[in-house]
């Protein structure tokens, strides 16, 4: 009994969602601008209201015995509100992508071909606890005229509420369908099954949240995924890197915050320059307590060093740790010959994600950009700035690890195709 | 103890396939097209050996009592192999997409940001009788940088493995690695199955045949399919239509050709010219003998009708009549109050695969171009434009009715993916 109901309440999602999307992608961006801009002012408003509901998951949480950090997660203070709100406000404030039309060329026949920027259509976006994920998802699917059927963590279910509450309320305002933004109202995890299977409504699944919510996702899902696994990227210092910035760039790339995707989980130095270079970086790292996982050519070096600190943590690396994405104060490091050998190493144990050299040689910084298959290759610059901000999106709606679709931080356009458009003056196939 | 070598010879073209694509990313320009040169060159040499070979597929095919028409497109004729020639050749004198940089960018930390067409990898392709196509598919993988593992109908065998041996050849000679196309071994069905279930070798699918095939391959699939399914397209025509034009069109897109996915299927006509324009159309079509399923106003019309030729073949229509794909001399008609009608009706009942109006309203044609959610949409041209050929992508690799990753007729763009290019003077993340 309950298992249907599950299922009936996501066909009605989904019906309402597609005809929703019919009206979406016909609207106006001043439209779109007006409900995003008084989504923003709502949810200012809405302080107090949102503060009651967001207790009672709280409270829910703590009852629960949730860590202290999965309980700070869920609170939505005036701090989070407020970012959410100004997200909001500068998504408004950005250029609309949808219309736009690119490579509009005559053709031999007389016609000319184009193609136009259209919304995907239904978006359905599965995410754990943080609430404010529901703010960002609704307005991602505001400005890109999408419609969206959102899942969140079900420790946030009465803050997600009375979010989604405030987006119907943002989206009446602006005359826009309210079934733009649903969300899923129960917290059966059924819901996720069906929403990942039902092609005939949802065009895409996002996922954010532990790696396996997304490989399980990744897996059962009927419709497209844009998904992002593993992060484990890895700065290479070439025979010709200027030694100040390859020890600014790798101590950046590690040690900046250890959580991100885009940090570096390993670094490889050109053999010529090994000797100079790994102890001055070792030095860094031991003042910072970063643990070094060495081959043994990189250990030999640190151990014989004069600047190998007391305090250096250098230990004999294991085949695992090439694999690995510590997101923490750890980093792997190889001696090898040379390019050749960094990009085979990059490209066998990399995820994929983000790979950079730092070198003056252009030949190999040419080399590295075409033959390093990540989604992201950097010349000289730091694994940190692969992201959608850093990247000019304007905003970001995951990292892609794959190929097909989008690749790398995706925006807005990630949630729109191209059609192509005809305009001809009578022409009529010979 | 046959399904596991099916198994293993899978696992082997996927592990091979992959070696290859590296190596096929890495080849520059001129390489690939000297291999596509010689491969049209060996053609045009091999065809007693080819004839051999496509003798023993007759011989079965013949045996095992195929229709007439079926033996037909088993056969490799000179000219089909000309043909296939000269498409290498053309390919050859193409413009080299991969390693092509797009949208590069200086952002506000003073990283320059941009976008890099690389192969996408591995692609499989699936496909049914015809041997032409393993030619066809070699040529695609070679120009795009990829690699192929080519599945062809188990009628043409022998054919294609003497074609796939001309394309290794045609590698070797090249100076590319042989693996980069390879033909599956066996006709064991079994190896369909495995050919799409192996995410970890292979990025897309690509079938080409039947709506079964295509169907079951995208059910059963655990990695992208660039698919085509239906090809239900409309002409609609305006209150504002030129009068001529309008017949031009119409005429086109049903009688052009009726095989084609692009053909017409379906024609709305606004009540305002309805009179006028459905007898002078009938007429056409009466001479052509061009079934017509109309809606009860259409049909009131051509009955009632002093042009309502004897030979016409008026036939009420009835509701699958508006969804069907007939490929043949049908065409169904309606009559509609004007733009939004039929736009309803079109985004109700269209494969969202081509769909034109034919108008002189500049606010018409915008809002059908905006608001109809088909792959391509037209104004005043025939819906028989809709082709990779004549939209200028040089090579059509398939028509995809799907949004994600491309949509409409795909070149060979649609087998590349643009990964982040970073160019930095030593930037760090603040």
């Amino acid at each position: 009994m309950n298992a249907f109901n599950v299922s009936e309440h996501m066909q009605t999602l989904g019906l309402q969602a597609k005809a929703a999307a019919f009206l979406m992608a016909r609207a106006d961006a001043a439209t779109k601008n007006r409900a995003l801009k008084a989504l923003a002012r709502r949810l200012r408003e809405a302080g107090p209201a949102l503060a009651v509901a967001n207790q009672k998951d709280l409270e829910r949480a703590t009852a629960a015995g949730l860590s202290a950090p999965m309980v700070d997660r869920l609170k939505l203070t005036p701090k989070v509100l407020e970012t959410v709100a100004e997200g909001c406000e500068q998504l408004a404030g950005m250029a609309d992508v949808i219309g736009e039309i690119i490579g509009m060329k005559q053709q031999p026949s007389g016609i000319r071909v184009g193609q136009m920027r259209v919304p995907i259509g239904v978006f359905g976006m599965i995410y754990e606890s943080r609430p404010n994920v529901t703010i960002e998802a609704a307005s991602l699917a505001i400005k890109s005229g999408n419609a969206a059927i959102l899942r969140g963590g079900s420790e946030a279910i009465d803050s997600n509420k009375a979010l989604a509450l405030l987006v119907s309320e943002a989206l009446a305002e602006a005359g826009l369908p309210v079934d733009a933004v649903q969300l899923v109202q129960t917290t059966d995890r059924e819901a996720v099954g069906q929403l990942i299977a039902m092609p005939e409504f949802v065009d895409v699944i996002i996922p954010r949240g532990g790696k396996g919510l997304i490989e399980r996702i990744s897996r059962d899902a009927k419709v497209p995924v844009i998904k992002h696994l593993d992060g484990n990227c890895h700065v290479y210092v070439d025979d010709t890197a200027e030694f100040d910035m390859a020890l600014r760039i790798v101590d950046n790339a590690k040690t900046q915050k250890y959580s991100p995707c885009n940090a570096a989980e390993g670094l490889l130095v050109a053999a010529s320059v090994a000797d100079h270079f790994l102890p001055e970086i070792a030095a860094i790292f031991a003042a910072k307590g970063v643990e070094m996982r060495c081959d043994p050519a990189a250990a030999a070096i640190l151990r014989a060093s004069e600047a190998h600190h007391p305090q250096a943590k250098v230990i004999d690396a294991v085949e695992s740790d090439w694999s690995e994405e510590y997101l923490a104060a750890v980093i792997s490091i190889k001696v090898v010959a040379g390019l050749d050998e960094a990009i085979a190493h990059i490209n066998r144990y990399s995820s994929h994600h983000t790979d950079a050299i730092v070198t003056r040689d252009h030949i190999n910084a040419q080399r590295f950009l075409r033959e390093v298959d990540s989604a992201s290759v950097m010349v000289n610059a730091s694994t940190r700035f692969a992201d959608g901000f850093e990247y000019g999106l304007g905003a970001e709606i995951g990292i892609s690890t794959d190929k097909f679709h989008a690749r790398g931080p995706v925006g807005i356009e990630g949630l729109t195709s191209l059609k192509y458009v005809v305009l001809g003056q009578g022409e009529v196939r010979g």
